[in-house]
């Protein structure tokens, strides 16, 4: 659908916007006599949000609610980026409140020259800027079983993308000189559980950010704050918060987070480790799970597509249940590993349907089915779910999962 | 510079980062065992910065504080966005308070069809994303007497740049359908003041949004919540905010803010009015004034560059005080009317130097001298100052105006 703004189209849109007549136009004056004649509010240091705005993340009820995760709102998502107030949170031992002026990051182990940078010393360093996706392994786990939450924030909600900036990880590595035999480094944040991972020196040497900026300010404490990995398409528990230690070794130490956790348990019993590798997903935002259309008509159908292995190439869209699948609109720029809009003007006609979003990334990758997924991978492993997502639209434009 | 990351380079960086030795890694050890062994802060609902984090909006003392500007903190920016909580404000009458739900925007004037629409109905039509630059005419307006601000946030910081999400406003013009013989469109926002903007209909017909959305949430009250007009390249003055009636008409109005302010006093003591585009632009964010390097050695200076005309192309670099000029990285996507962040490697010899910036864009505009804009423009303009901008980097590593 273009709009070249070029000529009159009469009710193109068909939206119920009233036509103002007489009346409405006095119904419009009463509302500007409504509006403050007073000055408003002043300016401000550092400004918050309207008061009207309510998203939040959510968490489940818990005892200790310094660990687990919170989820982002992606039904009240606009365009591309998190607001990093919202970004999606898992924590595995609460958030460390950390001073930057006394936070150091060591690399040690199998390197000529071990380092101990100041987050100072790092800022001066060469940096690079990155828009990209942020997604926990276990982002959509409860699809799995087909017990899914209710709507998109609680099934698909680990998944936030933000503009970040750092230095490359293979920088500093060149510069503490790293020594034949090496092909792991273990990075270790400084949260209370010493979050531990293994990455290996190949990736470690390519893409890798350690991050001190998120969408043009410090990285919130939330995400790591002030030094996180940001490890390009890759599970978000490999991206290492609060980062205080790199060590180069020869192998990977099967932390208790690559091992007991973030490994995916196949149908034959034998479990999947380091698969960090985060594959192309997309999700329809609106209509959504717990939405409800006010009635038959027009409406903008919009979601996010994402994908580890690189750009969105296409994102197919069904209003039929799955009999016809139509390309989506993709907002540019489209960027590699970083969300990107999709949007399909669609006319609800009152009738119950069922929709959904299929993505393919420029690797030639199509995001499968759930069916298919499970025919590969069984339904005993709670991670990389990222199987299309069906949503049933009744008739009286109550919008939930095609389970409900 | 590039980084391979390929080669083990000793000591290329000369940040004088400690090479650990056993005491090293002991102090490590020490600052290790301070960081907390118990739970850290839970999941929180909407996040917010840490406690360290000390940048705000700066903005002079006032006794009427709902009028006046407030300047983002520049010479803190990382990568290319600025965060909403700091983005500039130009106010003339205070922030109202406005709920969207009672919230309408009327097309009317010279239409075939008025149009009331809510928020809501705003919201389902079909919508497009951009990243890009807001500035106020006036942003560095007090270069063209040399009585600048002490630092780039005072001097430069009336520009921010953000994600955008919202509607063409060409696609609401013409379901209203536009009768023969319009040429403006006169926008009006619901604040006390009612600021009141003409704009030519060819660009109305073109690339302008009414935006709902800023870097994937709401628009920020103070960005205008709930609707504002965001125009590319134009100055900030002509985005209305909190935008509530656009009126198409045969003629401009010559409100109070296309007259008497936001018009360009030229030696000859005439008036450019009019003067929407903005151009080319550039400025270093460090080293800015009021920094201070702590010793020689090498930095990464970088800042951002912008213009209202497209694309950047090109950012030169001075760092001997205009003698010489080199190119500048510029991190990619560089998107048209964004900021683009240039970086370039610098090695701070410890002698008295002088340093700018000139940036060229795609339409081939070059960033002018202050000597060579007041030539033409003479010094009695508050508005579109786009001079190169000079710091004065000392020998004890302070940095200031060149006019200090």
């Amino acid at each position: 659908m273009k709009h070249s703004g070029k000529t009159s189209r009469r009710h193109i849109l068909q939206i119920g916007a009233a036509a103002i007549g007489a009346g409405l136009l006095a119904q419009q004056k009463t509302l500007a006599a409504e509006t403050p004649g007073k000055l408003g509010e002043p300016l401000g240091p550092y400004g918050d949000r309207s008061p009207f705005e309510k998203a939040v993340r959510w968490r489940r009820e818990s005892k200790t609610p310094e660990t687990g995760s919170s989820f982002t709102p992606l039904q009240d998502s606009v365009g591309t980026l998190t607001p990093s107030s919202l970004h999606y949170e898992r924590h595995h031992a609460g958030i460390p409140t950390i001073d930057p002026s006394r936070h150091r990051l060591v690399i040690h182990g199998m390197v000529d020259r071990p380092l101990s940078l100041s987050v100072a010393e790092i800022r001066r360093l060469p940096s690079v800027t990155r828009t990209m996706v942020l997604e926990c392994g276990g982002n959509s786990g409860s699809e799995w079983a087909a017990s899914t939450g209710p709507d998109v924030q609680r099934s698909y909600g680990l998944v936030s993308c933000s503009e970040w900036t750092g230095v490359l990880l293979s920088l500093l590595l060149a510069e503490a000189g790293v020594r034949p035999g090496a092909s792991w480094v273990i990075a270790e944040g400084a949260d209370a559980c010493r979050m531990e991972r293994s990455i290996p020196l190949a990736k470690a040497m390519d893409d890798i950010l350690v991050a001190y900026g998120q969408n043009g300010e410090a990285l919130r404490p939330a995400q790591g704050y002030p030094l996180r990995l940001r490890i390009p398409g890759w599970e978000g528990n490999t991206n290492v918060k609060w980062l205080h230690s790199l060590k180069v070794t020869d192998q990977p130490y099967m932390a208790r987070d690559e091992t007991s956790k973030y490994s995916d348990l196949m149908p034959d019993g034998k479990a999947r480790i380091f698969t960090y590798q985060m594959e192309a997903k997309s999700v329809i935002t609106f209509p959504s799970g717990g939405q409800t259309l006010p009635g038959p008509g027009p409406y903008e159908l919009t979601g996010l597509a994402w994908s580890g292995l690189g750009r969105i190439e296409r994102v197919e869209v069904t209003t039929d249940g799955g009999r016809t699948w139509v390309p989506a609109q993709l907002q540019e720029p489209r960027l590699p590993m970083a969300f990107t809009r999709f949007r399909l003007p669609w006319r609800f006609d009152g009738r119950e349907t069922v929709i959904a979003s299929r993505a393919t990334d420029e690797s030639g990758y199509i995001q499968p089915s759930r069916e298919a997924l499970i025919a590969v991978r069984g339904t005993n492993s709670n991670y990389h779910f990222n199987g299309m997502k069906f949503w049933k639209v009744r008739a009286d434009g109550t919008v939930s999962n095609v389970e409900a």
